[in-house]
């Protein structure tokens, strides 16, 4: 099954022309799910090879504009570009995010009198009191439901934290896990962590000839995990006859932070395939990065080193830095530099660094 | 005093690459009001030749996420984008619009904690019912303000129709009074008149030299309107030393409509300078454009007639319609069409007709 990450919008605090507001798209087998979606999100997705139909599922990381502001249009231009068969029953899209996010979708999309052909869920994450100082979390006042539910918007569920894993259980079906962690920013902000379920390891074909088991519908049965009786009466269980579990993938995709919080994070990101951590200022303005609420590329490389990443991908880039195509020679604020610091903190740990920039795709290709 | 508009956005229904959603600045003396504020306004004006920080007034024709879903994040980056010297009291940014917009900007804000470094009032337009079909009228519940307003939100007017004119007085300042007129829209839409008063007429100075008065401060003080006195006794009154006053300028921007409502939308148009009027689609598809809420270019262009404007500008097309310099031959859908529709109903009317495109800046010359 194919995969890929690409980035919609890789910067920080306003969409501009060089760099979308935060958007970025996670594609497996044609179904796309869009992590946070700034002003302008779905004017990238059409300069993209993506499409916006595609789109199924959506997480918000936190509720700043430059990750959220682009949401109700996003889904009255899916919706425009939705073919409708009044015969067909259309998906829930279901959306996840911060609490919060639900009044902000019925208030925006019912003021402005938006329909959508398709309903839609939001499922809101209950933050900790500990993911951000006391002025950046919202009164029930503020997030409490006014007002007719939109037509479109079915019950979601509220999510609160599981304290024994340290994280939230978004969904699981049948080919993947997904789960949201605990980060500290000026407001609560969220990461998310998709883990593909593991295959099934190879049929030892040598031991199954053996047993006198031929190539046939019995095979896919073992590999599909159910155990097989033969004719003698032996049975034969599948852990017998295959070869270690192939991993799934991981990728785990963190919101604006300055930091983790708690365990969740990194036992969640452990081992990941892709890390997308944002690098918001270089290292030489940590404390200004720190004190509002982002990282540098060393921070974000200390991240990927303690769940021991195999590639880190570094993104919301504070605006003053241009894309690598349009930096000219003496321009200060050379993106590649961050790329620079991220690599001279993760010397000798063999964790590939990657900038990402507006459309840029990568594959996150299958394990062995 | 200069004066001209800028077109930000002249597609409708939603951005594309190829046309930004509504959006446009008129500007005089470097001051900024902006008229609707689709989704990505804010990057369409960096890449004009405008300045964010300079707008200092806000229209919004209707609540529609096409002409609306840009503002908060406008907002937020004119902020981000402002000196702020502690010495100096920012002026509050007015925003005029229909009623349920203060309640859109109050949760929008406050939900991602948008801090604006200048205040914002909200002063709604209070709709009548004969605007739009029924389902498309807010009710008070859905318009309501819950929720503590936000922290830079001044209080707004509540501006009611004065029946008297069929108008809406949104202010009057020494250059200009600015009104709204009532629109037939899916939902209440509402079109703005911005009438620049009239100047003084030039003083007769052969007359003034056979009264004795010699060019000096005087002749400031005929032309301020203010009588002078002779050593004589004889008292000079302005009106009859001064020419015909030459009238101001008119500019009339219409938002998203199938009609107009009532007396004040000719009253108030009447020889306009410029007209800006929508034509979502061509003249043969007159009845989809009227079920939708929308106008043709025959339909704008009887507007025009109606109100003997000096010149018709159409936007707010399809975006099915390429801008003319992205057009290629053989291609359907030609925008050129559209200008050619109107310029035929508007034969021999000495109209001319402009088509808009993003980016383009019309002049609104003082008249002599």
């Amino acid at each position: 099954m194919s995969m890929d990450v690409t980035f919609l919008g890789t910067g920080s605090a306003y969409p501009s022309p060089h760099r979308g507001a935060s958007a970025l798209v996670l594609r497996t087998e044609g179904e796309c799910w869009l992590f946070d979606c700034g002003e302008g999100t779905q004017t990238q997705l059409m300069k993209s090879q993506l499409r916006a139909g595609r789109i199924t599922k959506v997480f918000i990381s936190h509720l700043h504009g430059d990750h959220l502001f682009g949401l109700p249009g996003l889904l009255c231009t899916v919706s425009l570009n939705t073919n409708c068969d009044p015969q067909q029953t259309l998906n829930c899209v279901d959306i996840y995010g911060p609490r919060g996010l639900r009044q902000f979708l019925r208030v925006t999309l019912g003021l402005t009198g938006s329909q959508l052909i398709f309903p839609y869920a939001v499922h809101e994450l209950e933050p900790t009191t500990d993911q951000s100082p006391e002025e950046g979390q919202l009164s029930a006042e503020m997030t409490a439901e006014h007002g007719p539910p939109h037509p479109q918007e079915q019950p979601g569920r509220t999510i609160s934290l599981d304290v024994s894993s340290d994280s939230y259980l978004l969904f699981e079906d049948k080919k993947f896990v997904v789960k949201a962690f605990r980060l500290f920013h000026r407001i609560p902000s969220f990461g998310f962590c998709v883990q593909e379920h593991d295959r099934p390891g190879r049929l030892k074909t040598e031991l199954l000839k053996e047993l006198g088991l031929k190539p046939g519908p019995l095979y896919g049965r073992l590999k599909a995990g159910d155990p097989v009786t033969l004719e003698s009466g032996h049975v034969i269980l599948p852990s017998e006859v295959l070869e270690e579990a192939i991993p799934g993938r991981k990728v785990c995709i963190l919101g604006d932070c300055s930091s983790i919080v708690g365990e969740g994070p990194l036992m969640l990101c452990s081992g990941a395939d892709l890390l997308v951590h944002e690098a918001t200022l270089g290292n030489e303005q940590r404390e200004k990065a720190v004190d509002h609420g982002h990282s540098t590329p060393e921070m974000a490389a200390a991240v990927a080193r303690a769940c021991c990443a195999r590639r880190l991908v570094l993104y919301h880039f504070s605006q003053r830095y241009k894309p690598c195509s349009l930096q000219k020679e003496g321009d200060e604020d050379d993106v590649s530099e961050l790329k620079r610091q991220a690599e001279d903190a993760l010397q000798d740990s063999g964790i590939e660094v990657t900038l990402a920039e507006d459309f840029l795709t990568l594959p996150v290709p299958l394990k062995r």
